[in-house]
């Protein structure tokens, strides 16, 4: 990796280009195996399970259990936002990983780092928030870790939630995509990026947006279950939107073409976005997801996800082409088309 | 949780009666579920397999999948030491963790938190670690995560590792101690402690001790496979040997009574707690095995774990008693008995 600074940057937890730098020439160089070579939201393993019931005498194999294990650690600035709070993140975003992989989500670990001196009382409303989220998710957290550091070694509270899930679809994978696929996205983007973005200090924007944090796993199982043909999800969060096209386009060798003007945003994102100068496709949704669908099924998916509270806002927003530059192509409003950049950069670091 | 400070102490995380106290009083309270309540350093969670082989036309039910859950988050300061690092103790920790509760440590995961500017080098040396112990104990990195906070919102790095591992060996447990088990510990006790003791700025001293840091999954499948009966086995990390018994001791509402002058200690360990006035009971291993056998196996057992490499210098220390008070005993070396104080207080932030 010696292209690489000798010095760890925010961008490399950015979730664009160095942070697949940093995994590529780092984690990859090290820990290189099949099941995570495939560099999805979550493992897919296989367990031979110890099969000791009464198979009246037929030896149960090829006998499997597949299962998705997925891993995320929170660091988000501030802990308390519109529509959430850390605990609620943790335990949304790592069902929503096991989610997108076709995993019903089953049981979550809880891994608190606390400094030193935080209040007790906001400690109880973060756990309440988790429980709550996993309750609403049929999710169980089964078991935990905490540790304390002194002042000044850590920023408040980082919460990291591990979770396995069962495979109950197969196949879903960025690698995926099939010429003609629709992409569908669920709703508005960029949610809860404009909704922490605004919080911060140097901002202070009082903005009319709700994180959209929300465990997902409800509305994809609804998809799954229709049978239609579901080629890859993702939800879009760090990097947003184009971080998820952008590792599908990579994956597959396929490009994908997205109309802009079908993409659902909501004004005040919209309007955050003009003021900074940022590009709302990069901000992170926390209660969104992505799916790449096969053509004939597409009008099924989509009337199956505006059919849930969740997704009313739900649009095909592009198509899946064969390209060899298998670059991500956005039409604009006006009918040019431009190439869709890769997020990269610092973005915006504690994000979530 | 009235009786709470309104802030978080250093005492909440380490792995005493505060420790546990928070755990009783906040998480169980929010989270409270069977497996979670069983408060073992792993779940044990039953899956039930989509099973898709050909079983000849016979249902293959009762048929589960035992898996094994666990996580684990790794602050310890400095992130060198003798013996290992940061990344050796994140992989050894959680596969131990797995262990102790009759598992085959599979899989783990591992998520970093790392400070901006932190350097490229050292993240390598301790990806390296992880990987050479991952590798050593047969284990896969299947999943993991990235995050980079701005410079002075942590220290250096922190490391979640999760792990899954599939039960070979049914019903260990804090609750399972019976009248007349032996109590066995695989080595001598406080290494790792004490080796990180001595680094801390305020000491410097120039210990002859390293970290025991270790996975101890082969010597522990050793005794397993044996057929020999265990009824709980534990490592004794933050707490060290006192929190173990403690635990147990509690959760099985038996005594145990152990011999100080049995306990292994390396001289090091025993001078540098003399000088500072600690007790070694209190300090963390993390590679030794505490094992509570039934009364005719322990031979059996002892001869087993003295067998392999890291596990030459261990001893019957103790002996499960009948004790209303449930009380830990240790038998002075001059033969009067004295109740072993579970831990408690600040003990070491940031040790493990």
């Amino acid at each position: 990796m010696s292209t690489e600074s000798f010095a760890i940057l925010l961008s490399h937890g950015g979730g664009g280009e160095e942070t697949w730098r940093l995994i590529r020439g780092l984690f990859l160089k090290y820990f290189s195996n099949p099941i995570l070579n495939t560099l999805e939201d979550s493992a897919v393993v296989n367990l031979n399970p110890n099969a000791k019931g009464d198979f009246g005498g037929v030896t149960p194999f090829p006998l499997r259990t597949r299962i998705a294990f997925t891993t995320d650690s929170f660091t988000v600035s501030p802990l308390f936002f519109k529509g959430g709070n850390i605990g609620k993140l943790a335990v949304a975003g790592t069902v929503n990983d096991l989610s997108v992989i076709g995993a019903k989500p089953l049981y979550l670990s809880a891994g608190f780092i606390i400094e030193e001196g935080f209040p007790y009382p906001d400690l109880e409303k973060i756990v309440r928030g988790m429980a709550e989220e996993a309750d609403s998710a049929g999710i169980k957290i089964v078991t935990g870790d905490t540790k304390v550091v002194p002042k000044g070694n850590a920023d408040g509270l980082f919460i990291n939630t591990s979770g396995i899930g069962e495979i109950i679809y197969e196949g879903l994978s960025s690698s995926n995509l099939k010429e003609g696929d629709a992409i569908i996205v669920s709703g508005t983007v960029g949610d809860h990026g404009a909704s922490i973005l605004a919080l911060r200090e140097e901002m202070r924007f009082d903005l009319d947006v709700e994180s959209d944090c929300r465990c997902m796993w409800d509305l994809i199982e609804m998809v799954l279950l229709s049978g239609a043909k579901v080629h890859a999800m993702r939800d879009p969060t760090r990097g947003g939107l184009s971080a998820v096209l952008h590792e599908w386009a990579g994956q597959s060798g396929m490009g994908i073409e997205i109309e802009e003007e079908n993409i659902p945003l909501k004004a005040p994102v919209r309007g955050l976005c003009e003021i900074l100068g940022l590009d709302p496709l990069h901000l992170t949704s926390e209660g969104k997801v992505v799916f790449a669908v096969s053509e004939e099924d597409s009008d099924k998916v989509l009337e199956i996800v505006r059919s849930h509270p969740a997704g009313r806002e739900a649009m095909v927003i592009g198509r899946v082409i064969r390209n060899p530059q298998k670059r991500v192509i956005s039409k604009t409003s006006w009918g040019t088309k431009r190439p869709l950049e890769p997020p990269q950069g610092e973005l915006l670091p504690r994000i979530c």
